[in-house]
């Protein structure tokens, strides 16, 4: 199997068709990275993501992990990957994993943040990381209904792919809303073992339509147990979404150890 | 003459050919402002801006003004411009302005700030707004040359038009050096009654350049004495660069009735 390397990403997905390659395409960030480790290497090597980003969406902390045939310095391969990689990808840190180790099945958790702009003005500055809803939003709503969200559910209501043949049951740990007192920007941040596609999108949505009144905090166990997308509420736009963190039961190097 | 108005404006200047409309190209500040404005009087509208700003170059608070042959209410045309204008053009305010204001003529300050990556990669968040200088600078050293350009001098030596036949006489009142402890972003901060061609870059470029211990802050006086571009330092790239503030002597609504 050769060399198991780790890296962790960062990315502005505004002009990619999000992490997976998909047909002939290479507009996508696994793209990108396939055809520089093949220019590093003359070989065709698969990068595996801890999961998909959709189009769109950014990350500061995304990690991947792909197999060398031969050893190459991690530092080394960092160089690199940020010489030849577009300037909108960049990668932050390379370290050499144990052999079992794989980036989305060996992950315990994931972090994601999304940010919604509530004045009225564009913000010609933050318009590629913000979803501009560009209306006020009542946090103490959003606090109550986000509190509904946490623990273990199914959270089929909330999962856009509706031929998903897998278990729907995922464990949300946290959600935090918060509200810039400087600007108004609304934060949501999610923190869970796994999230469903567009999961954390439908769950801003729905916190937005709370927000905005549309919805009563007290309706987010009733759209739960439903078990129907139909539901919950609109899948928000991609650019708010940004995935933070990809969280692992232990460093990497220590890993084999702790398994044997 | 109409009436006089006067706006703030934001901007992202990556994709614009800077501020001022140059002969059949419209990819300018001011033509994409123009076109706004006739399509909503049907009139061309001539807009006068505080400054050029170069291509590449952003705005946090440019300030232009224009007449209107009939009243519109400020909130109005603020409104209007934002609905038509690219979503990297924003304009935050607009009010009236005495007849006899001009938002260059009038103009009694201006604030520029420079940003500078210090660390070797790449950010992916904040390349369109920072220089990637990628090494470390000495932020003493260019504190203490960014001293030698403080006062009223002949600043000919950080003029980038050759052929300036009016004065290169202007005061700097501060440039102020400063280093986020987070991640070491280096910015400058400059202050002063007017800025010539390209002279905040190559203000900044000359200070990187001493910061990187090419030059001596020392150098400084013989570069502003030798009133020769070849002396001081290169032009840092624009995008860097923004235009923070656009000062006048006192609010414009007062502004005709100190001038009586």
């Amino acid at each position: 199997m050769g060399y198991n390397y780790k890296i962790i990403l960062q990315y502005e997905g505004t002009r990619y068709n999000g992490w997976q390659k998909q047909g002939n395409t290479e507009n996508t960030i696994q793209g990108r990275l396939e055809t520089v480790l093949f220019k590093m290497t003359g070989k065709q090597i698969e990068i595996h993501g801890s999961g998909r980003t959709d189009a769109g969406v950014h990350a500061m902390g995304q990690v991947a992990n792909f197999h060398l045939p031969e050893y190459r310095k991690p530092e080394q391969i960092t160089a690199y990957l940020n010489q030849y990689l577009p300037e909108d990808i960049a990668v932050l840190q390379t370290e050499q994993a144990p052999e079992r180790f794989h980036s989305r099945l060996s992950a315990v958790g994931k972090v994601y943040r999304y940010q919604i702009r509530t004045w009225q003005k564009k913000d010609v500055f933050q318009r590629r990381f913000q979803y501009g809803f560009g209306k006020p939003l009542n946090v103490d709503a959003m606090k109550k209904a986000a509190g509904f969200l946490c623990g273990t559910h199914d959270f089929k209501s909330f999962c856009g792919n509706p031929k998903m043949k897998k278990s729907t049951i995922r464990t949300i740990r946290s959600v935090h809303v918060e509200q810039a007192p400087e600007n108004g920007t609304v934060t949501f941040t999610f923190e869970g073992n796994g999230f469903l596609q567009y999961m954390a999108r439908i769950m801003s949505g729905t916190l937005i339509e709370t927000g905005s009144g549309e919805r009563l905090p007290e309706e987010l166990p009733r759209i739960l147990e439903a078990k129907n997308r139909q539901m919950a509420g609109f899948t928000a736009p991609p650019e708010g979404l940004c995935l933070m963190e990809v969280q692992y039961k232990r460093a990497s190097k220590n890993w084999r150890q702790q398994s044997l």
